[in-house]
Parts: C-alpha cells; structure tokens; sequence
C-alpha cells in the first residue's frame, strides 16, 4: 500500500482512516476506503438492497456519498491539514448498475485555502468498469491549529 | 395536503409517493416524503447517529441524498413525467448539526427537456432553522412512453 | 446610494469603483457597475452587435462575465477584504433577447475563507425583465496584507 | 485537419464554422476555433489590453466565454445537431497569465437529450502552458426539425 512506501505519509495515512473509520454514515452504508495515497483516495461499495432505488440501481444519493467523501479526503491527504467539502458538482452519466459502485478521487490542484479535487464513479459488471458519474470538487483546507467548525472527514 | 386539493395532481402524487416508497436507500436513512404540490418537494431526516460524520454533524452524503431526490421530485411533480437527475452543484454552507435536516426544493425552470430545480437544506435544533446548504439542479425529463433507462426516484 | 449613506462602507464602495474601472473587458464589453451595496452587487451591460451570438440574442459569455465580475465584486463589499473567483455554476435558463442584460449578486454566506454568492440575470424588453439565467459562486477571499497571487475584480 | 479526413464529418464543420463565424461576440473578443473533430473543439484569443482585469490577467470572464462555446461546440460536432449550453460550472485555478488563452472541450458523454462535456483552459508563457481552469457542462441537443428557441453557437 502507497502509505507503507513513504514515512512521512504514513502517520496522515494512519489518521485520515481513524477518522473515517468513526463515520457512522460510512459504517451504515458499508463503504470501504480501498487506496489512500499522496492526492487520491479511492471509496467503494459493494451492491445491497438498501442502497438502490426503486429500479434497483444504486441511488444517487450513494454516489453523492461517495464522491463527497473521496474528494474530501484526497484533499487532507496533499498536505495533511483537516478538510471539508466547499461544494462540488456531480454529473450523473449513466444508471449504477451492477455488484459495486467505486470512486476515484484526485486533488487537481492543491492549496493553502482551497483544494480542487475530481472525481470519476464507476459502476462494475462481472469485472467491467462502466463510468456512471463524474464530479469537480472545492475542497476547503483548514488551519490545522484552528477549532474544527465545520464537518470534516479527516 | 396539497395534492388533495388538486384533483389532476392527486394521481401524479400517488404514484411519485408509490415509487419513491420502493427506494431502498429511503428507507434506509429513515427519510420522510413531507410535502408534495405542483413544482416543488420538501423531504426530511431524523437524527440516528448512523447518519452522522465523526463529528457529530450530519453527514455530508445525506445532505446530498436530500438534495438529489428532492429536486427530481419537484421536477416530476410539474409535468408528471418521469424524471432523473441529470446533474446538480452543492454548496455546504454550515455544519449540519441538530435533531433534524430538512430539505425544499423548489422548480425554478421547467422544461420538456430539462428542469431546473433549486433546493435549500436546514437543520433544526430546538425547532429553530439554520441554512446548512444550498443546491441548484438540472433534471432531464423523460418521454412517458420511453422505456426507463436511468435512475428515476419518479 | 448605499455607499453614501454608510460612512464606514463609502470607502471601501471607492477602492471597489476604482479597481473594476481599470479592467479593460469591463471597458471593452461597456458594462455598468449600477449599484453597490454590503453584500450585493448589480452589474449590467447595454444590446450591442459586438455582444450578441449568431442568432442575435447576448453570447452566453456576457451572461457568464456578468456573474463571474458582480459575484466577486458582492463578495469583496461584505467584509471589504481583496476577492477573486474559485468557481461557479451557471445554469441558463432562456435566450437572453432584448435591449439590457442585468446580473445582480447576493452575498447568501459571507466567510474569513470563502463566501457563497448567488446571482440572477435578467434581460430586459420594454422594461419588462425576464430571467434568463441563475448562478451560485465560491469566492475565495485574501488576506487583506497578502500579495494578492491571483486576479481579482476587488 | 480533422474535418478534410471525415468526408461525413466536413460538412458538420462547415456549418458549424459557418455558425461560429457570425458571432458578434467571437469577434469582439478576437477568439479563434483552432480545431474541429467529432467530439472536440479548440478556441483560442490572444493577449489584449481589452481582454484583461486589473492586474493584468486574462479576465475571468473570457475564460467563461472559451468554455461556454468551446463545450457547445463540441457537443455539436458529436451528432452535427444543434446544441445549447444548458449549464456548466467552472473552477478558476490560477491566474490567466501570458500571450495566449487556450480552451480545449472533449465530450465525455454523448447524448440524445444531453451531452456531459469537459474543458480545461491554459495559459501560454513562451510556449509553455500552464492549466488555469477547469470545467464541466452540460448540454441541451435540440431536435433538428425544431425551431431554435434559444442561444446555440452551432
């Protein structure tokens, strides 16, 4: 894993996945967080009843989920620092079919203040990735020495 | 309730409160169908701690979840056409804290083609409101008699 | 005129006045800062052929200067500190026909970081104004003794 | 170029060349379409006094011009139907410096109703390129038989 190859990353790696690991939101949708490297993060879900819509793909709003917290935390991971979600937009391009729904998160342009994050969802079929959302993220960098006022992920 | 009062617009209730009624995540997150008249919705969120981040606030996806499928409702309710969420931008504006997140949406333009739906999120605390989020949709309106291919809450 | 009635707020109504009269696309494009006000801003530009598209209704890139300028601009009153754009959506909503185009921004979150600013664009026919597009803006704010690195109206 | 190798593609171009070429706006700016292929469009404007904010940058609202009609166009030559901007968003990610502004739109997602189209801008300093922003549209394909009632470039 990406975290185990550099020292410096590993205590941010080792403190971002705490921090995850403590959403219940997370735990209740069974997500799990499969990559955390230097500006990326990947999130996926695995197919249940009660994360699909009424004709059975999975809801937007699982999307959503997923895109707002990969791109949150790929942005605390360029520099460290606590983040959270500004805004972002999502393009939904196709019905989630299938057994899992994964995001992939990149910081596109890391900053002091403000992080902008994409990220692409893809929807996987016997093995075969379909892209089914796409999103741009503003990601906002917090001081680290401030009070937390504000949701975070990491 | 509104759609009593408007004879045409109780059969186009019925069915987006039966459809949304067979959304899994919906129920998953204990979310409540408040109000439905002519262009516009309002959903709701009790606080569970399973819908919360690992501050305490609510959870950034559920604020999402709330925005998707209230603005795709608003949008069904003006034609009563079936509709999906072709994209929408998030603004999170303040930390989603208190007993309840609330969620309105609104139609701003409707179309044959595509809905624009603006949707405001609050959360209360002692039955006090404070704007949490705000949103702007565009929803893609389907031909009633083309078979669905997308995700569609209505 | 706001800014004569609030003495704290006259001179940072100057310093903004001053700075947009030195872009030389506001110049190029002869649009008018019409008001100015904490937290608001209206921006508006005059029918000419140099600003139309092909069939004769404003390009939709006046319509986005519009936003792009009266957004920063409503967020550099609020706390009189230097501004400049992150990011914004623009949804257009109808031909912008007619003899004026107008873009009024609202500061809807002021913030030590960022500010949410929404705008509405209006086109105006014989006095009658129409909407013909809707915008919601992240505007990163500077420190005030930073060298600003970035453009910025204010 | 890319239309003289598509005999089915080059008359797709020329009417969209043909379209491009009676915008008031395009002129006024000094804008130029650099490239044309199914899918794709490059437009580009050189450095001008009128062109620039007040700190000597590239004004963010030529930036949003680039964008709104580099996407629409591109969206138009996937399908050679009229399209429209329906909306975008648009992350401004540093400072429009240098003699040139350079706006390249992919469609990622064709469309019947809608096409999901992105676009990345960069500014050009002694021939090296440095990326300034980045965006991602939506928009409408208007049916060929029917009259357009709003802004196209194509």
């Amino acid at each position: 894993m990406t975290e185990d190859l550099d020292p410096d990353f590993a205590p941010v790696a080792k403190r971002i996945r705490d921090s995850v690991g403590r959403q219940g939101f997370m735990i209740h949708l069974g997500a799990e967080l499969c990559e955390l490297a230097r500006g990326s993060c990947t999130l996926a879900v695995k197919r249940r009843p009660e994360l699909l819509q009424q004709h059975g793909f999975f809801h937007g709003g699982v999307t959503a989920f997923l895109v707002d917290n990969a791109t949150t935390i790929a942005a605390a991971t360029s520099r460290g620092q606590p983040a959270l979600t500004a805004e972002y937009k999502l393009n939904l391009l196709s019905p989630a079919t299938g057994e899992r729904l994964i995001c992939r998160a990149r910081v596109i342009k890391p900053g002091r203040q403000v992080a902008v994050v994409a990220a692409d969802v893809f929807c996987v079929t016997d093995g075969v990735e379909k892209h089914t959302a796409t999103a741009l993220a503003s990601i906002a960098m917090l001081d680290e020495k401030a009070p937390a006022k504000m949701p975070s992920p990491a």
